[in-house]
């Protein structure tokens, strides 16, 4: 196919996915897109690059699609504030296959309600995309990294290491649906906005690892980290769940556990899970009285 | 140096220089930046490869990067509104030259009044920069690229082709200052918002050649175009100033010609050059009644 007629026919089914929805002013087309907010902007930029993110030998251009977008919108996510559009460029050896990259990215948008509203698309040497989340405060403000306070509560969105165990799955020909918390995995924006209007102090994702991001949320806030246990994944470790990476998962600090849990049922979402306590010794870094050892995945 | 290190520098540099923009709630250090708007949030996004947009091996790294923030930011000088701030994600063969890039960029920043407000820093086999550029309308609106009408007056922001004579004078060893038009390209954001405000009816900048760009605005508006006369910069062919790119001026139809013209002097920016004017048949490409060559810079 005519390469310029394979970007036009990209921009069509962007702007056929993003014709509903309603504060987008101007969509894909134009110099830039425009987006009508009720509130502030929030704004994210994460780049994933093949055999640094993804191994695009073991697994497919639809899944690094989809995988770029949850990077991106997860920051949102952590910010608890609701993504009002994505923009998206790629960098790609071969135009013809945009196609099914673009699979994962508008599959994607349409699960995380994040209309793809603006893009490039450059050819390279090797696969890589860039996306950078838009999102909407709402007027309710965001929740920040530097928050916690000593005697916060600390809780996760959920059991943690389950993207390790899907990627040792892909890349030992494991099932479909074992490899899906690798392939696909999920940002958990619900979660963030039940945190932020729940009354917590501190919020991040532990997208490199809980070990690692538990370590810039404390850093950012001057508290120190004493954690009683750590929910694992079925099938993974406790080196999966401190260090694995990629589990979008939120960490969630608060003065109010009861209101966070109560926030949560109100949303209907899964209970958030106590892992331990922030502390006053700021160098203080425990599980279960013992050091936490500090690992994750830094790019 | 430590790579962690180097990232940490290049944060508190971007910190350190986006210290005094007032709309920027949260800048670099947390999951996403959040600025304040006072109208519409407007975004484009850019990716410049080494090898495509720029040759490495005769450009320098800080100009690169200076080329990056141009293009992305130029696109808001399109729509005719200010930027706020700048979103910038690195593939980087080699952190220890990122610094470099970031002069570059944070030149850029500092001259466009667009601060770094947020990033990503990623290993990859080849450098490459995303810039995603964040603008707000104001509340007064965007010039779009497809309100042109028949009748309406065409106008460019400068003459053309100067960044095709800055590449070869740069290719061959030219002077410092002949190389500038390509090495640091300008984005004409006054000049946008002066089209904006002085009642034209569409815009879009000539990053791609006039002869393409002027095509793409046609093609939306649904217009003819038949030009009397380019200017041509200054060592330029008519060759560079139709297809040449990367100029970054911008294209401007209006139905009032003489409110442009005032709106510009108002603005203190360069007077407007008239090209020719918007006809009926919407298949008409004419330079001086002959046919007008479509060509142009297609990455």
């Amino acid at each position: 196919m005519d390469e310029i007629a394979a970007v036009e026919q990209l921009l069509e089914r962007c702007r056929l996915a993003s014709a509903d929805a309603s504060d987008v002013v101007v969509g894909v087309g134009d110099d830039a897109a425009v987006v009508a907010l009720s509130g502030r902007v929030v704004v994210s930029i994460d780049t994933v690059v093949d055999g640094v993110h993804a191994d695009l030998a073991a697994s497919s251009l639809d899944d690094f699609g989809w995988r770029a977008m949850t990077t991106a919108v997860s920051d949102l996510a952590a910010m608890g504030v609701r993504p009002v559009g994505v923009v998206v460029a790629v960098v790609a050896p071969i135009l013809d296959c945009l196609a099914e990259l673009y699979d994962g990215v508008l599959a994607a948008a349409r699960d995380l309600n994040a209309p793809v509203i603006g893009g490039d698309v450059v050819r390279g040497p090797i696969w890589s995309v860039t996306v950078t989340a838009i999102g909407d405060d709402d007027g309710r403000g965001v929740l920040r990294r530097n928050g916690a306070r000593p005697g916060d509560t600390l809780f996760v969105t959920g059991p943690l290491g389950a993207a390790a165990v899907g990627l040792r799955a892909l890349r030992s020909g494991g099932d479909e649906a074992a490899t899906l918390a690798h392939r696909r995995p999920l940002a958990r924006l619900r979660e963030g906005r039940a945190a932020r209007d729940g009354g917590a102090s501190a919020m991040c994702d532990c997208s490199d690892g809980l070990s690692l991001d538990l370590d810039r949320l404390a850093r950012a806030s001057g508290v120190g980290i004493a954690l009683d246990a750590v929910p694992i994944a079925a099938g993974a470790t406790l080196e999966d769940a401190l260090g694995g990476g990629d589990d979008y998962e939120l960490i969630i600090a608060t003065p109010q556990p009861h209101e966070l849990e109560a926030a949560f049922a109100e949303a209907e979402c899964r209970p958030p899970i106590r892992i331990g306590s922030a502390t006053t010794d700021p160098s203080q870094r425990t599980l279960g009285g013992a050091p936490l050892p500090l690992r994750g995945w830094r790019h």
